[in-house]
Order: C-alpha cells, then structure tokens, then sequence
C-alpha cells in the first residue's frame, strides 16, 4: 500500500505523521459531490456502486485525506431488515412511515444476508479498493444496535427519542430481543464488509449519549462488545465512536476495539492519559472550527497536536461529521495543517 | 417557613427526607398553565405579574413540590439589554430578529438596570412571595452569559450555533467584551431578585455543553464564577446547572456555588464521590423516565437515590426540564415517590 499509515496508527504503529481523515468527507461541502447528487437521489447514489465509488474517491483526489470511508447511510440496515425507509431532500431527514412500536412490529423484521440485501454495499467496496488501487487505506461502517433501534422506533430522529426511550424502559426484554437481532445483523454486515474489501470498520453510536450510563451500558456498549467480539477473528480494525459517551471512554476501551473515536467535548491529552496505552484515539476537532479563518483552523490543529503530545496511536478527525456548508479550502487547510504540523510530534 | 428542606439541602443541612422539584414545572403539561396560555401569549404571562405569580404557583397547589420557581424565560435579559424578542407559538422557538454579528451591534447592548428594565420580574417574584405566605422556597434564574450570548450571536436556538462559534473562535476579544456585558447584567439581575424576594437562584448554561473543555472554561465557567462572586453576598443559595459539562464537574463545583446541577448522563453517586463533600447536587432523572408507567417511574426514583445513598445535600429533580406532553398524574407519581421513598435514606 501506498499510505497505510492510517492502519498503522489504528494499531499505534510508528508513522512520520499523524494520519487524517473527516467523518462525511464524502459530502455537500464538495461541488464534485453536489454535482453527483445533483443527478440522482441520496438512497440511488448509495445503491448504485459505481456512483457511490465516485463520491467516495472525491476527498482522497481533491483533499488527499489518508483513508476513504464508503459511502453509505447507517439506515440501510433497517431498510435490510424490512423496513420501508424513505430520504426526501429538505423534508426533516431520512425517516421510517412504519416505525417498530410493538411485539409484532419487531418480531417482523428480520437479520438479512448482508451478501443478499446489503449486495449494492460489498459492491461498492470492491469496486472502490479496485479504483484506489492501494493509494489510501477503505473504512467500512455501520450504526450502533442502540442508535439503530433508535431511529426504528422513534421513525425519523428526534430530540428526546421518546418511542425509543419508553421501549427501553417499559418493555427492555423487547428492547433486547430488537437490539441482539441488530447486534447479529452488524456483526454479519461488517464482516460481510471485511470480506468485500474494508480494511478497517467504525462502528457510528450517534445516540449513545442520550442514555444514562447505566441505559448507555445495557442497551448500546453490550451490544457493541459483542459486535466486536465476531467482527475482530476478521482481522480489520474497528473503531468506535459514541457521540456524548465521554462518561465511559474507559468502559468502551475494555470492548475490544482498536480505536475510541472522540468527539470535541474531550480533551484528547486527559483521554489518552486514561485509554491510550490500550488504545488508538481518533478526533478530535470541534467540526465549526472550519467556520474559521485558515490561521485558526491551523492553531486548533496544534493545539490539539499538543495535547495528544508525542508518539502513535492518533488518527485525527473531526469531532463530528464535516458541515455541508464548509468552505472546500478551510478543510484543505486542515488537512494540510495536521499533515504539517504533526510531523514534528513523531520525530 | 413551613417548608424549607429545599433551603436545608442546598446546604447541605439535615432533612428528614430529599426535596424535590421540577425544571419547567410551570408549564403545558399542566391544563392549568395552558389555561392561563389559551388566553394570553407567552411574553405577556412573563411581563404580568399576576399572571406569572399565578403559574408559578400552580406546581405547589397541583403536585406540592417543595420549591417555586418564578415564571419566566432567560431571554428576557437580552431583550432588556436592547434586543427585540420574538416568540411566536410553533415557529421554532424564541428568536432574535437582528441578531448581534458585529463589533457595533455589541456595542449597541447595555447593561441594564434590572429593577427598571426587568420590573416585571422583580413584581412577579414580590407578589409570588406574598402568595406564597412561606409555604415553600422561591427560586430565581438566569440563563448564564454564555448561553445567551449564543442565542443573541446566532439570533435562535440552533444544533451548531455557527456564529456564535465563529465569533469566539475568530474574535475571542470580541467575545469577552459581550461576556463581560452578559455577565454583570446576569450578575445585577439575580441580585436584584434576591432582593425582591427569591431565596434561591439558578443559573442555567444550557449550551456549555457545546463547546470544548478548554472554550467552557474561557468563555462560560470564567463569566459563572464572576457572577457567583457578587452575587454570593446576597447570602441565597446559588445552584449552577450546565447541561452536557460532566467532563467539568470538579471546576463546576470550585465556582464557589452552593448546588451543582446534573443532567442524567452522570452517575449522581460517582459525582457525590467526586464533588459531594464540598456541594449539594440537584438532579438528574432522565426527563422521558416520566412517559413511562407509575411503578417504572418509582423504580428509577429509588434508583437515583440509592446512588446518591444515605445522607443529605441532594435536591431531586429532572436531568433538564419536564416535557410538555407527561402526563400529570406521571408528574404526580415522580414527586410522591421521591417524598416517600426518600425517607429512608435520610434516618
């Protein structure tokens, strides 16, 4: 491979500097991505393996990120699983007409063949490791069984997500029988996504943070670790990262992963203190950052070099996904910035 | 007073069970308080005294917390300051019609006398006073400098607050100067209250939680910590909430304030641990636990105050405000459960 240090940090390998990439680089915040989806639909351009292999190669040919992450919508597995899932522009997000409210409702849905189902997905990968030709590094992913349930549940994101919530606390022996149907079905689509050519997978816990640490444990980590648990015999790394859990990094350490993903209410040094001699940390730049002039996109880099300080195992990111209305040159700049800056922190 | 537990606990003084209250308790889920609503709007409830007094009180008579706190919104600062507010029903929130984007529009706001500016609240919080005849405590608030200036910069609640990020983030000098207003308005305000009546008061950062470690620090617990200064003479308790900051607790609690608020993403018996010693704790059931059933209400009741386990200095309440659909009689269960079950924890 060309540039594997993205796999190399995964594993706290030695690099000549610290690897980058942003969550949604695949994005509104490129023209080249706009001009795609200006020709076809968001769930078209995820199922059409050619298109989403364009869109996936645009940030490593115009930003030359140093990993690509498919892409896809955590929301085809439901959509896998039976669910009419529908995304129309502007109308509020992706949402489900019919959402899991009852015995019955989540009795229907089934684990499907990733291999059957989810064919469009391995497509897309293949064809993608195929056009990159080892230049960088392919992530797969998938969404968490709690964030997952949640928007099945609920139908469309939310707030308070009290469909999910009350499912949780009412009715949690239901709750587990849909949360270990999505476990099996996460844990066979990942695999099933290893196989197709990822070589490494993220697993995307967007809710987790909206649970108690005790909910946060029994209904979303449990089901992560045994995810993990299946997924690693593959030999890919796995990241995770659950948005707002900075309650529990250690607890999501101690699954298994390779990597902890971060969000920017972290401080990475503190958090590397307490996980980083198990694990690779992944992060952690407050996503609006890129509002800012290029001169400040380039002083939060260093300070965020800083604080992770010397040595491996740091894969940047932003904190978040990229905002659709970034301007293409401030996140040129990051990702030049943390090619730069980082140097010096692995002499 | 013939109930002041809520005042014990705030300092941490014997009582002979938890005090428990209600964020938002005046309000829509309450067909008492959608009564007064159906014939007034929301600005005016705030700006009538009687009619604030009225709703203030409805909580006590209905549900017979152990604490009122007066009606009225955090927005009423800004606009006090020369803002114009708008709040129209189910047009997406309060908003500021010219929010504050530059160097002049900061200049522009003034500090305002409270007891002119804000007389409504100073009427509100006198009459309630006398209507109350000490049969509980009365609370004042504000929203924190921060968590208004987010809204006066961005001009609306928002999910990215970008302006108000670009403007601590490219202009932090600029930001201070606001601040700096914010807080001696927050600061003349809640003294002013207390003069006119209020016992106790709080302080809400509803948007801490959106900034890093390192910005909480610079541009909302500095202007917290100012305010609890000056207004700590004043000899009312003062309760800081900041939403989403578990990662600062320990610097929440070394403000110099008497109670720290908690969202249910902590664990309240690690926090007693961390903070318990020096500061009461108000908090922190999941706000959704109140649309389950009565008896899973009263399980997490119990729940919560086994975590915090024997011993006093805590003041039960939701994790953020209660939602306008719960129903009463779920709001009924939650404050009987929390009187009853409490006992034993306080023999």
């Amino acid at each position: 491979m060309i540039n594997d240090i993205f796999l190399k940090a995964c594993k706290r390998q030695p690099t000549n500097r610290t690897p980058v990439w942003m969550m949604r680089q695949a994005g509104r915040y490129l023209p080249e991505y706009r001009a795609v989806r200006a020709k076809t639909d968001f769930l078209t351009l995820c199922k059409t393996p050619e298109l989403a292999t364009e869109v996936t190669i645009q940030p490593v040919d115009i930003l030359r990120v140093d990993a690509a992450i498919i892409f896809s919508d955590i929301l085809v597995i439901p959509e896998a699983m039976g669910m009419e899932l529908i995304v129309e522009e502007g109308k509020g997000g992706p949402r489900f007409p019919s959402p899991l409210r009852s015995k019955e409702d989540i009795n229907k849905i089934q684990v499907p063949d990733p291999n059957e189902k989810l064919k469009f997905v391995m497509d897309a990968l293949r064809l993608t490791r195929k056009s990159l030709s080892d230049r960088v590094p392919l992530i797969g992913f998938s969404g968490s069984p709690w964030t997952l349930a949640a928007y099945m549940v609920e139908g469309h994101g939310s707030k308070n997500f009290r469909y999910a919530k009350e499912l949780i606390y009412n009715e949690p022996k239901l709750a587990h029988q849909l949360l270990d149907k999505l476990a099996k079905s996460v844990a066979a689509y990942l695999s099933a996504q290893i196989e197709a050519g990822a070589q490494a997978v993220q697993i995307f816990d967007t809710w987790g943070g909206i649970l108690t640490q005790d909910a946060f444990q029994e209904f979303s980590l449990y089901y992560i670790r045994q995810i993990i648990e299946e997924t690693k015999t593959k030999g890919a790394p796995i990241i995770v990262f659950c948005k707002d859990c900075g309650h529990s990094l250690e607890k999501i350490a101690a699954t298994g992963c390779d990597v902890v993903g971060l969000d920017w209410s972290n401080d990475i040094g503190m958090v590397r203190k307490l996980i980083g001699s198990t694990t690779a940390l992944q992060g952690n730049m407050d996503p609006t950052i890129l509002y800012t002039k290029p001169e400040r996109i380039r002083q939060e880099v260093k300070m965020i070099l800083e604080k992770f300080g010397k040595g491996n195992g740091h894969i940047f990111n932003l904190g978040h996904g990229i905002l659709p209305d970034i301007p293409v040159e401030h996140a040129r700049e990051f990702i030049n910035a943390v090619k730069e800056e980082s140097v010096s922190f692995h002499l």
